[in-house]
């Protein structure tokens, strides 16, 4: 499913190719948490040129539930996104969101964050809930540690995630996909800042013949040197002709090292995130358009932008909706924040 | 500047014609308080056949401020809509709205509902703002009396609101429009829900010669028989060969009543409002879309509907995102709710 274009030391540029589309890489996946990009359409994902984005198994399962996109006929046709999807298996925010949490051998037990009902994961339920939701790429459930955590206990959730991903894996090859196209299964890195349990648990897994390598549990509180010591093993130890994903890393600078790295794919709430709290990325940095300077600033946003906003509006309109706590301006800054990163990436794979 | 189409009883169709286009009536504002139609973008109104908005003094005289869009070069540019735009004169949110209020001779003072701070509208500073804002059409500021109010204490109400339409008559008369374009001057007809009040106020406004005429403090509160009372006397209050304005009406019902007593013009929030809180209007009836009944229906809102909506998303996917508080679902909702009052109006000028 990775087909290798060209490479410059270690950067790479390729496509992910799935029965649903191709996704040209390195590659930023919006983050599609509830089943949408907040505040934005599909539509306008789609005219900002997005390849693919996440959405979460955690989330979905809770709300609205999976009989719910099963009877729509998949995730694709539920939030009418023709292209790849990605799904998350919840891992990380049974870690971050649910209310009491149990890990246990065959699966981690929790309290939903909605309304405090007990449910549990297991490696193999995870898979049939991605089977049911039908995203074009899935991933195995994992137990990510907190920042920080031990190396001992570090390693005890390694070994179970790795426990869990062979589960996975030989649930995944005992299942097939619902929806007539193909789906396939990443496996996920662990081994919190530990270089020696990281590169342990990418060796076993790559035994395991995962159809692509994610490294979890980073930028989760470590300090940048932590990250990018992890980042730094990406071409080493995870597998040249296969996709590799770096989850949860949005900041563009973190992009930047990752993909000189090796990487392929990133996803984060940054954009989304920081657009709706007022702060704008420009090739001339961060603008937090609340502050007062904005007030009386007619000038573009950024003059290089071709987006929505930057087209059609000032500094001091935007600096206004912000102020007024109007929706409107959360929408223009949304897509504004997206294009600026698919822009970004599109440099990215020119340059390599 | 009204050029009348056809008639049928009652019934106009026809042009209210500005410097900056026409607008085909009976027709149907959104209202855009702080200069944006909330969840919604200039772009997708102007998609939406949207004809002109209103927009109100009161809020952008208090934020972002009236110097902030004179810089801008009016509110046309501010805020990037190069059609029609109405600007309220604020008398409405005065009583709405701000915390403390006293009216005297000369004006209103208030505080603003923002921060408390003081502040005076008089009929002639009123104007000077409206210059500022540049809107094609401005309204006088009235006294809009609350409901129910005593005939005596209305009476008095309306005295100062002709009183101070003749004082903005004639500071209309003597000031200039800012930007280049024409602007229009409506007079405001009150009297609460006395007819010979009602009556009386138009005449004497009609005797000032305003370039069009509206009722205002209409569906504050009143039975529907007080309101259609008030209503039905429009053919014979208001003058024919000039725009007629029922402000702040939208019920559907309501909208379709008046246009057969003789008015072209009419704003609301219910559209946006409703949307906003999951209610979408549809030809069978109204749709509350947090309802359980729609967690698993994959029809679309409106099978008949051509908008973002009902094209490309299901009931159950509508009603996820509601459930999910995301954003993502009042932008939805609101473009559909626009969507079919713009077409419901189309519908309405088609049988003229």
């Amino acid at each position: 499913m990775y087909k290798l274009i060209s490479r410059k030391d270690k950067e790479r540029r390729g496509q992910i190719i799935t029965e649903n589309g191709i996704i040209e890489t390195p590659a930023f996946l919006p983050v599609a948490t509830q089943a949408t990009v907040k505040a934005m359409s599909m539509k306008t994902l789609r005219t900002l040129n997005v390849q693919a984005f996440i959405t979460n198994t955690y989330h979905l399962y809770l709300r609205p539930g999976l009989e719910i996109i099963n009877n729509a006929g998949g995730i694709h046709k539920f939030i009418n996104w023709q292209k790849p999807i990605f799904t998350d298996s919840g891992g990380f925010q049974v870690l971050s969101l649910a209310q009491l949490r149990k890990f246990e051998k065959d699966g981690v037990l929790f309290q939903s964050h909605i309304d405090g009902s007990y449910h549990k994961f297991t490696p193999e339920n995870n898979v049939d809930m991605q089977r049911n939701l039908g995203s074009d790429i899935m991933m195995v459930l994992d137990e990510c540690t907190e920042y920080p955590t031990t190396e001992e206990y570090a390693k005890i959730a390694m070994e179970r995630t790795l426990d869990w991903a062979y589960k996975a894996k030989q649930h995944f090859l005992e299942t097939k996909a619902l929806y007539g196209y193909k789906q396939y299964q990443f496996g996920i890195i662990q081994g919190s800042v530990y270089p020696s349990l990281r590169r342990e648990c990418a060796e076993r897994l790559v035994e395991m013949d995962f159809d692509g390598y994610a490294m979890g549990g980073i930028a989760i509180g470590e300090t940048k040197e932590n990250i990018r010591d992890i980042i730094e093993m990406c071409d080493e130890i995870m597998p040249e002709h296969k996709p590799r994903y770096l989850m949860g890393v949005g900041k563009l600078e973190d992009i930047e090292f990752a993909v000189k790295q090796g990487f392929d794919i990133f996803d984060c709430v940054i954009p989304s995130r920081n657009a709706r709290n007022g702060t704008l990325f420009t090739d001339n940095g961060k603008i937090l358009i609340r502050n007062a300077q904005y007030k009386n600033d007619f000038k573009a946003i950024d003059e290089n932008c071709d987006c929505l906003l930057c087209r059609n509006y000032s500094r001091a309109y935007l600096h206004h909706l912000f102020r007024a706590n109007e929706i409107t301006g959360m929408m223009l800054a949304t897509e504004h924040n997206i294009n600026y990163y698919m822009k970004f990436m599109e440099k990215i794979r020119e340059n390599i």
